[in-house]
């Protein structure tokens, strides 16, 4: 895996919808702003690419390998019955990864999360909590190995 | 990665609605019966797995090697306008990576596909061709090295 290049910028959507996190050594990690679901998504920091198989092989090895690693971030701070992985890009094609904790109780059970209802935005106390609960737990399982 | 354990059954669900390919090194590569979209699901053949996470290291690299092939396999059979990868498990627990070929003029887009509609049976001579294709596109990309 070469460094991120120059040229990559967040798309302006994925930007409005979600909360800074951590930047990986491949991908830019954010919190989807919705209350409904613990919901990270990882954004390879690549110019112009929309689908898994246009990464490299070594950028591919880092993304599997940084989805990994955000599920345990997300294991070690969310109550969960079940992850959910999702790779789309109907809609906003700029590559991006969804790692989704899902409860039986939650909004959309059994359904995906993607196109169900509208998102609530996190309440500013919990927001602060559950942004620094994942950054801890980012940095923890931060540094994958490629 | 160890040879897969004995234990292993494919889920009767995902039976009925699939149609048998071919088997890799870990998973049982199988087609949705579902004309509206090309359509993969990759079943890793251990016992009692719902979640990636549940897999060693190694079996895991080894099932991002093989979403990777089938990625390749089906770009190599099927018109695309976008792949859609997959992991959900809320209804069926069984771990099933699903790999599915859009375009922008089929039933759900830009919706995801779970959830979406019913699915529509392949006719007979449509199945048998694409069958074969895809067996032979999956033969092709089928070794991936672990």
């Amino acid at each position: 895996m070469t460094l991120p290049e120059d040229g990559f910028s967040l798309d302006s959507r994925l930007a409005a919808d979600t909360i800074a996190l951590i930047d990986w050594p491949l991908c830019r990690v954010r919190l989807m702003n919705d209350a409904r679901f613990p919901w990270l998504i990882l954004v390879p920091r690549r110019p112009d690419v929309t689908d898994i198989d246009q990464l490299d092989s070594g950028d591919q090895m880092a993304l599997w390998a940084e989805v990994t690693h955000a599920m345990a971030a997300l294991r070690a701070t969310c109550p969960m019955d079940k992850l959910n992985i999702g790779a789309l890009g109907n809609i906003v094609a700029q590559l991006h990864v969804h790692i989704v904790a899902r409860q039986q109780s939650d909004d959309a059970w059994p359904d995906p999360v993607w196109g169900s209802g509208r998102a609530i935005a996190y309440t500013e106390s919990r927001r602060a909590t559950l942004v620094a609960d994942l950054e801890n737990a980012l940095r923890q399982y931060g540094n994958p190995r490629h």
